[in-house]
Formats: C-alpha cells, structure tokens, sequence
C-alpha cells in the first residue's frame, strides 16, 4: 500500500498503560488510532517513517517500571512504547535522510512516526537480506551477540560454551558464534521444539530443556562433565547459580540479561558468588551501546556469513499492530520461537 | 633459646579435631605435646624447621570443612593444621636451604616442623623488617593486596574505593596502595577502634562502622555520593549487595574473600546481580597463587615504601601456640585489630 507524501492518514498505535510491577499483561498496553500528516513539519529537521517491523526485545519490561536504571527512560503511560524497528523514510527535514530510505533503531509502537531525535537511526545499506533481520541478526540483538561472545568473553576455539534462553533473538546467534570459532556449545530453552531447533537447525552440540530439569547443577555436569568456560547469561537466578558450581577455572560469565528477574518485586538471591574465588572467575555485564563502533565490521563478518548460509535466524512473526502486546508479553511466557518481530507493513 | 641441631626436643602442636559447620570454636582445635628429633632423616631432601611466626588467615576456616572446592586440600582431623608462616632452618637435605635461612611460606601448626614439600617455602632475603611481616604485608596478604588491587582492579588516580574489612590483614594494605595511586578510599570495619585506625593511621579518607549502619545502602550513599568505581570485595553478603546498587559505570569488583558467608551452611543469596549489566561492572574473582611471579617486583614497590614510612602495618600478636585457637577463631568475630600473627618464637 503506497503512503503518499503529504496525506493525512490514520495512525494505529501501541500505547503504554501505566506503571506495574509483576509480569507484563496484554493489558498494560491497548491500541488507539490517530491521525497523521505524512509529512514533516516547516523547518524541523525530523524524518516521518513508515514503521515496517517492530521489535519484541526483554528489555522493554523494565522501561515498564516506575523506576528505572540510571541510562534508562521508562514509558510514558498514555504515549507510544518504543523499542527497536526497521522503517521507510517518507519525508525528510534531515540532511542525512531522504525519502525512500531504509532505517533501522529506535522507532515508536506505531503505523507512522515523525521522529526527530534522529541520532537514534541508522541507515541501511544492504537490503538484499530479509529487511526484519534489522530488528534481530543485523541489528541490536545481532550486536549483542557478536560483541558479548567476540568481546566480554575472550573465547578460544575448544572451549566448553553454555548458553541460556539459547533460542531467543541473541542466544541462537551466540550459540553459532561459538561453532563457527570452534567451541563446543549446549543451550538451553523452555520447550522440545525450541531444543530441536537448536540442535538441528544452530547447530549446537547438544541443548536441553531447563524445565524438565529439576536439577539444573546435576543437568550441566551431564552436559558439561569437563566444566563450562564460558557463560553467555540471559536469564539469571537458579541457572546462574547452578552455572557457577560447573564453571571452569578462569572461566568468564558474560551478563547480557537476567530475564527470569525482570518480572520479580525482589530479584532471587543468588548463592555461588564464592565460586568467582575458587574458579578465578571474570563475570562482566554488558550492554550494547557500548560496541556499536564496531557495528561495521560486525555486518562485514556477518552478512557473508548470511549469504553462505553458516548462520541460521528464526524469527517469530506476529502480524500487525493489534498483535504487538501480545507479542511482547509473550517473551515472558518464552512463547515466542526465535527472534519475536512485529510486522507492520512488509514495504 | 637456641636449638641444638640433632636434639631430641618437645614439640607442641595444634590439632584440628575434626570437621564441623556453622562458626568455628577453639574446641574444634586441641593442643598436644609430641617429640621431634631436630635433624633431617638421612637421606631426605626436606628441611627441619623452627616455627616462629603462624599466621592466621580467613581460609582455613573453609579448609575445616568435609567438602572443599577444588584446588584445597582440607585439614586431617587429628593432624596440626597448617597456613602460612615464618620460620628458621635447623637442618637440611635440600640444596636450596641451609641451616639458619630464614623461609616463609607453608607451615604446619606446631613449634618445630619436618617440611619435604619445601616447594611451599621461600627464602627471607630482606630480614631488616619485622619478620613477622612475612605473614602479612611482605607475605600472602600483602601479595594479595598488590595483585588484586593493582593487577584486577585496573585503578587510575583519582577514582573511588571502597575496602571492606578495610582494617584486616589485606584491607588496610588495599586501602594504602589506593592512596599512593591518588585514588579516594573509604573503608568499612566493625569497631570505633578500627575506624580510628583506617582514618589515623592508614591514612583512609574517610571509614565507617558497619555494625552502626542499618542501611548499608544509604551509608555508602552518604560516603560516595558520586558512586564506587572499585571495589575490594573482602565480606561477601549484604555488603556487596548494597555495593552493586552503588557502582559506577564501568566500575570493577575485585572479589577476594567473602567472609561473611564461610560459616554460613547456606550463603546469603545476592539480589542486585542485575547492576552487573546496567553498569556494566567487571567483577572478578582472583586468588593470589595466580600471581606469585609478580613477588619480586611487589618486594620492590613495598620495601622502600616500608624504610619511608609510606605504609604502615598494624599486627594483632597472640603470644604462643596455645593462643593459637582463640586468634584463629577470633577472625570470624573481627576480635583482631589488624593482621593475627601467632608468635611461636621471636629467633
């Protein structure tokens, strides 16, 4: 469907309830419509975008919250919620930016946007791949990824790797990370068809399902029975504690989430810290803002990567603006099977 | 009293008694009188050595323990136990020693000991300080403090540091070696007496009284209002849990001991994990065996700061092998003020 330049049209939006505390429900956001002009107003220097793929990313849980990490803004109740897209350039005041270009970064839960705080977007350059994987494998998760296993974990090739939340948007790419170096690698997930994907479509040397383990120390001697070097956390609490007993000696933990506490009043304790003594471990959290200066030669190692097919993405696709919520909400339940996008418009 | 090489002489002992949880007690060690003969057995590479220092160190409580993480070897009920410690060579059969040496390093509990693994030992070169110092600053705590502040920490002038149990045997050398740096330095103890020495003696810029803090949080608030950049984590516990809420960005955690918790079946468990990411901490466990290579360069550094008077140290001596026990045990309860030597004899 063709947007002309200029039109007022209508402008369904994902907008944020108000503040919570437990897990997110589908209704701590509801839909609306607006209207929009497509154009961008006399003298800004903002860009009207077409938001094609939105995306479904942990960390929006904690921008739900009344109080938020210090680097953090949290929801506006009654406004939009925002996160990561992949969107077409309409109309531009800005210099760098003209209609018709593909960009991809911070975008807001909505059909059409004008955004002016425009240091947020990038541009994209190569189009000739699946344009949503600007919201996964080529874009904030991608990074994460690449720089948390590349950089925060010095890995060598043989060593014994653990992922958790293996299939999500990060650990799927982590876990191939890993293989391509050479590394031994075993994820885990929430459910058979996720540990079959990993197995048989990432490639990793084995998974298992966490929630048939009820004890996870003893489920990663099995796995592990020479100890893990490195630690790619996403989720936190028991597993963390249960990783820490199986670590190998100067082993490296690499914090990127803790996506099993985002949802608690009170994190869970954890108990093994003792364990960084013993095992002289580096435990080091991350985040990805820190690492986009290597954003380009990521994408120089990874797209050929792409296009020789040594790295699979599954994505999770909801259709339209009325699925958002529960798209995002879903992440909790780990509904989603691989990276959780939300489709708005395919061009 | 001089020893006569070949003498058959009584040797006191300290027995540990058998393994236990929880706290421990002096009862948990007996004193005994044995025999030894002050002569190498023909024929052996070991060395006879007249104790004069014990040194006594938050580890051995987790070597009292049935279970030990890997790496430790726990006591023998009914054998002395064993740390660090100073001493004479009366005899020897291996090239490397002779007789009136003065060595550190591995030491059985008892006046007179036969050593075969005299790998553990080093010879004094520098005997022009108080030898009893090769049990603290010039020894195994001082090492410590060195590598793990300097080499784990990664400090730069000017930054903020927080030392718990800041008047202990590596604390207060911790907090000394941020002050040469140009670093600010609080530290943390349990007593007024301990505080005063942090900030008369050692020089702290500022110290406070755990014990008189009901909210850890908010004291370190109040002692950082801008926030930690390094922490030498020596406690464990509440403690690094109120740090984490305090860290800066890419703040780092040298996590050195944590005794708070050896005494405890069931280690508290530590909540605010989740600042490792948002700051995007390095928090690194680190022993000192890793860093012996760096004792003559360390010996450098401190001995002339020693003749300067740029560091103090302050000892705790407890007067002969029957108030071994009590000094050991007394850790636990923070009865010593500085670092607990046992004196066995002074030549």
């Amino acid at each position: 469907m063709a947007s002309v330049v200029g039109e007022e049209v209508s402008n369904k939006q994902v907008i944020f309830k108000d503040y919570f505390t437990g897990f997110p429900k589908e209704s701590d956001m509801y839909l609306t419509t607006s209207t929009i002009k497509l154009k961008v107003p006399e003298g800004s220097n903002g860009v009207l975008l077409k938001n094609l793929y939105l995306s479904c990313d942990p960390v929006m849980r904690i921008l739900m919250q009344r109080v938020v990490p210090k680097g953090f803004s949290n929801y506006t109740p009654g406004s939009p919620i925002n996160g990561y897209g992949v969107a077409k350039v309409l109309d531009s005041g800005h210099p760098d930016f003209k209609a018709g270009d593909l960009v991809w970064g911070s975008a807001r839960w909505e059909e059409y946007s004008l955004i002016t705080a425009t240091e947020g977007l990038r541009k994209i350059t190569h189009s000739d791949v699946p344009l949503s994987y600007y919201t996964g494998l080529l874009g904030m998760p991608g990074m994460t990824a690449y720089a948390g296993f590349h950089e925060v974990c010095s890995p060598k090739k043989g060593e014994y790797v653990f992922v958790s939340a293996a299939s999500g948007a990060v650990g799927q790419l982590v876990g191939q990370f890993a293989k391509l170096l050479g590394c031994y690698v075993v994820g885990s997930a929430g459910s058979k068809e996720k540990v079959d994907l990993l197995k048989n479509k990432f490639g990793f040397d084995d998974a298992f399902n966490y929630k048939e383990e009820h004890d996870l120390d003893a489920a990663l001697k099995r796995y592990f029975p020479e100890g893990i070097d490195i630690y790619f956390e996403n989720v936190g609490g028991e597993t963390l504690d249960a990783v820490l007993l199986n670590m190998r000696d100067h082993g490296r933990i690499a914090v990127c989430g803790m996506i099993s506490q985002y949802n608690l009043d009170q994190p869970e304790g954890v108990k093994n810290l003792m364990c960084l003594i013993y095992k002289r471990i580096h435990m080091t959290g991350f985040t990805v803002r820190d690492y986009y200066h290597l954003y380009p030669k990521f994408l120089d190692t990874v797209l050929p990567y792409i296009k020789e097919g040594k790295i699979a993405y599954v994505e999770d696709i909801a259709e339209g603006p009325e699925s958002g919520p529960a798209a995002l909400v879903g992440l909790f339940s780990g509904r989603n099977i691989g990276k959780q996008v939300v489709v708005i418009a395919r061009e």
